[in-house]
């Protein structure tokens, strides 16, 4: 490992740290518990802070300063809580984090209410790091609000659909995942000062990442080990998920294979005992390959954005990122 | 009817349909279906408008124009129906405003979804109407949304609560009803171009109209009749739901009362056949009266804040609507 990768994964880790006490403070002393108890339940139960990070570094990296965007970090956190909060509801999943979810541990009320609770609190965090001149990024904050929830809203068509294309998932991930990656840059590089190239070539970055992101979380979901992942490997396939695999794969089998994939969609998956069987039917229809060259292409093309930034270490960190997110996509 | 009368309700009637018709606007061109459709099922359901009349009424008391903030008053109404679709969830209600609730005529994933994107394109038209140097109004708007979901967790503590008293009753109404009538008078006086004390007396002008205007709702739950309002009466007390009504009856109520008022809240809820009971026990502790004299107190409250703002048109018709609102409690 080279030394930069040391000192870069230091620094991460350092203001990770930083934004997971910060979250700890902000359900402390509020009132009702029934409100708050179960918001902290799930802002406190750990992730990887990559949006506050992104929302930090882009800050650093236009000229600013870690800590003048602190509260907005938090904001975009206590947001990505409250789209899982209500995912969960959605999906019907018990699990999160190896932990019950929200509507698992309390009630649908609690869990409910606890997302529009994060969201509330979200906004009121966000407005601390704003001056009138900021308004914009109220505006990012709430584009991306709006996106999040055409986002999932399209991903439960998906679920019902009966026709779909690669295009209409590549289209949802973005809406789903990349707007808030994209909304997290643009807001910590607006806070920072940036200039409009600045801000510019950071929602870029961020959108090419979060479109990577997202294929490669589909690509670990099957390909990943549970000791590292903490989770069973399949999942998806188990559910059914139109992911970009699953697409993928439709639009390229034929004969038996074709077969077996129209009846996992017919039966919105498969039992977990066929998961190597369909795995190996991926495998041979270049599924995974496929992925892998896409996750290449988005992770260069968050490189290349990155020309529009100054050098400075922060620019090297954001390259960083990007292996260190998916350079191991298999 | 006095002439004026006429006058203003013309008025209000005119700046209901004005919103009605931009609120209808608002999903029209939005994608996808499957999240904007519920949103416009609730959002075009109808509803007095009154916190979008409160916004726009504001605005004009202190010299602005009604139409400079018509976005926001329609960010108010979608707030508000937000609020609508999220409770409906928690209270398991099947009906409002006569029609099937968003999760029955849909399922609950489109209820949760649309709730929360009601509350995102309500930012995003509050914005529409912002400057920077109106970044005070969106918080507000998010400090009112803070506030409800802590009313709506303390009403859901209410319920199962085995202490409670009339004050937490009130702090309960004050934030689930009163703070965004609040938070829609505040909202149009500041983008209206108020002065501190103008502002100051329209928010405390809705914080005791919006108190009285939910002790108002409880009573006529009871005494209302099921032509004026379109549902059968003593709804509240078929739930068992702690109002101030209840809250009073059993402070006051001894020997065969209080029995069967501890009934009452130990079921959580009596038989409909009983409500002609209960509502003759009620009267006989004189809770009715009671709950008059409080409406009473705080419309009293109400006008007298109004002597904050010059004399005008506008002065006149919120002092109207508070006898339009809250003389009708009988």
């Amino acid at each position: 490992m080279p030394v930069s990768d040391v000192k870069y994964r230091k620094i991460y880790n350092r203001q990770k740290d930083i934004v997971e006490r910060r979250i700890e403070k902000v359900f402390g002393r509020l009132k009702p518990d029934s409100l708050y108890k179960p918001a902290a339940y799930i802002a406190n139960s750990g992730g990887k802070r990559l949006r506050s990070f992104l929302v930090q570094i882009s800050a650093a990296a236009v000229g600013g300063k870690f800590k003048d965007v602190y509260n907005s970090a938090v904001a975009i956190e206590l947001f990505h809580n409250f789209t899982l909060v209500h995912d969960d509801i959605m999906d019907n999943a018990d699990k999160r984090r190896g932990m019950p979810t929200l509507h698992v541990k309390y009630d649908l009320s609690a869990a409910v209410l606890a997302g529009d609770g994060l969201i509330a609190v979200a906004y009121d965090y966000l407005l601390k790091d704003c001056d009138g001149e900021d308004i914009d990024v109220v505006k990012d904050f709430t584009r991306a609000m709006i996106e999040v929830c055409e986002g999932q809203s399209l991903d439960k068509d998906l679920e019902s659909a009966k026709k779909f294309a690669v295009d209409d998932y590549l289209v949802m991930i973005n809406k789903k995942t990349a707007a808030l990656l994209r909304a997290s840059c643009e807001i910590g590089a607006k806070l920072g000062g940036g200039t409009k190239e600045e801000i510019k070539a950071l929602s870029k970055y961020a959108d090419n990442l979060g479109m990577a992101f997202q294929l490669q979380d589909d690509l670990l979901d099957i390909l990943g080990s549970e000791d590292k992942f903490g989770k069973k490997p399949g999942g998806d396939l188990v559910e059914g998920k139109k992911t970009f695999l699953l697409i993928t794969a439709l639009e390229r089998a034929k004969g038996e294979n074709n077969k077996a994939l129209q009846r996992m969609v017919k039966n919105n998956g498969i039992p977990r005992k066929e998961v190597k069987k369909y795995s190996a039917i991926f495998e041979e229809l270049n599924v995974f390959d496929e992925a892998r060259k896409e996750i290449k292409k988005y992770s260069q093309k968050a490189v290349k954005a990155l020309k529009g930034l100054k050098d400075s270490e922060e620019k090297e960190i954001l390259l960083w990122l990007v292996s260190e997110l998916l350079g191991r996509s298999n």
